[in-house]
């Protein structure tokens, strides 16, 4: 664990309630499908199943922390990434305390979510989606988390050959891979949809968004600016297009992008950071306080695509709390 | 709410730690898949999306609530019910607090999981698996849950007749189906497995398990007898059969089953209620302590399958406590 360490984990974090639910979503019925039979109960005979009737689709699952005694001045919605859930804000694989521990510790009401689709949200049946979706390999986590050369995945002694001063736990890879869920990748527009009735219900927030969850919620922030006080932005995979939306619309929020290393060796986030820089220009043109954490500029080398997990995930998040306490809230600290 | 609250829920819940982890599992190989293009971000180029290499399989999802204080001897393992996800125990359908706040607020560490192929367990690739899975309508759960009579779902007027007295609140039907995710009814043995390493992982414990989490959690007692000290099992969705399972091994558990209403009024439960019945017996002529609550039978009518989302949830979750704190602890009490 990081020594860094800038809060005392040893002391209860004081809770209101816990509470979890879904948000968004409609009901779709379905008709004529032949029944089947299905066995679910060992000894016992087959039942008929049938597929006919309604069902919800299009909603997301959110988990909120509310404090007994919140210090932060909006309440911090942490988004994830694709193929993921909201399980990378907790416990990194190696078993350290991840964000969502940090966050809350620094007195900040948090709402966890798993995207439309994704761990608690749930999903459609098959028949309701027009694709099969992707599941996530190890082989490919290695290549787009940015944790080591293609090469490094299969060394030939067995053992992983991560790039240089890697930060992530790869020795925890197995426990990482645990995590990654289905994604449909063409059904971002109920995602996007969901998201926004979750903003609208929590109302004015900062959003802390990971990966694909940082593309949606420079999105979702277009639909309700006013109820975005600011966005956080990890490794964000990708932006708006300025040729098809507004950047202004955004001009009254405070954006920070964090960026982790490797990027360069890595054609895939080459381009989603120039779509990334493009969109944030127009966005700082048009008004936007703009802040980029380039993390290997500011001389903090070995971050892979999921700084959250990394082994100094806590000095990142203290990064981002001393942005939302001085740029986002004007020196108010947790 | 229920006005027989027997808690103060506006004192706030001290944690050491909300903690959120995978069990079990194991690595499984995909070779010779073909690939295939893949959009993912809009207004870039479809990747391709290579399904070859390494997946997780088989692991369970558990979040695990740690108190500051707990007075409870033993940790709390809330297990959901076939379909399900950890989210049961959370908000009612209609908002009101479930059992997991009230568990947590009468003193107990829980640890609330998500079963292997659920929710944020995750599920594999359909092509490691034989079978689609099943996903629950909301007319089959009308049915299963024992809302109302058939005739009662699509009743004339638009509006649900529900049986007399129902506690469900089934204007809230919709909001529920949102819990809903898919399951596939041939991978128990890979549940199990998962649920036995959680409760090694954890050590000695209670299990407060609903429906199909029931069954299991009777399963998974006969493999650590020595590390279960107490079973809750809350409409369990059938049990082991005396003809395959020695029952003498659960003779040191104290175990309490609970019912609700109209179970005669449905086929199903009627079976999978003398299917438990049966086991029970053996269980306690084997010298185990077995508690009853059937509700209607001590006056307290009209209960679901979901007591935990009835209107009197709390007086459930009550009732539950005592005999924790009573037949199981010895007087202790949260």
């Amino acid at each position: 664990m990081s020594t860094d360490s800038p809060i005392d984990a040893t002391r209860p974090i004081a809770l209101r309630a816990v509470r979890g639910f879904h948000v968004g979503g409609r009901p779709v019925d379905l008709v004529d499908l032949p029944h089947r039979q299905l066995a679910t109960v060992p000894g016992l005979q087959p039942r008929v199943s049938n597929p006919n009737g309604r069902y919800q689709v299009g909603q997301l699952y959110v988990q909120q922390f509310a404090l007994a005694a919140p210090t932060a001045r909006y309440p911090l919605l942490m988004w994830h990434g694709g193929g993921m859930t909201g399980a990378t804000w907790e416990c990194t694989p190696d078993g350290r305390p991840g964000w969502h521990d940090y966050f809350m510790r620094k007195g900040y009401d948090t709402f966890v979510s798993d995207a439309v689709e994704r761990g608690r949200a749930s999903w459609a049946p098959a028949c309701l989606v027009s694709e099969m979706p992707e599941h996530r390999t190890l082989e490919q986590a290695w290549d787009i988390f940015r944790f080591g050369p293609p090469e490094g995945y299969g060394a030939a002694n067995g053992k992983r050959q991560a790039f240089q001063g890697q930060r992530f736990p790869v020795h925890a890879l197995d426990q990482l891979a645990k995590q990654f869920v289905a994604r449909w990748t063409s059904t971002g527009g109920m995602a996007l949809d969901a998201y926004v009735e979750l903003i609208r219900r929590v109302g004015p927030c900062t959003i802390l968004a990971h990966s694909e969850g940082g593309r949606l919620a420079q999105h979702a922030a277009l639909s309700v600016p006013e109820l975005v006080k600011g966005l956080i932005l990890v490794e964000p995979a990708g932006a708006p297009s300025t040729a098809v939306e507004d950047a202004s619309r955004l001009r009254g929020i405070p954006h920070c992008v964090l960026w982790g290393d490797y990027i360069p060796q890595n054609s895939l986030w080459t381009i989603y950071r120039r779509q990334v820089d493009e969109w944030l220009a127009a966005v700082q043109h048009a008004g936007a306080e703009v802040t980029e954490f380039d993390l290997p500029a500011k001389g903090i080398r070995g971050n892979s695509h999921l700084p959250m997990m990394d082994d100094n995930n806590w000095l990142i998040a203290n990064l981002i709390h001393e942005w939302i306490s001085g740029a986002m809230e004007g020196g108010m600290s947790g």
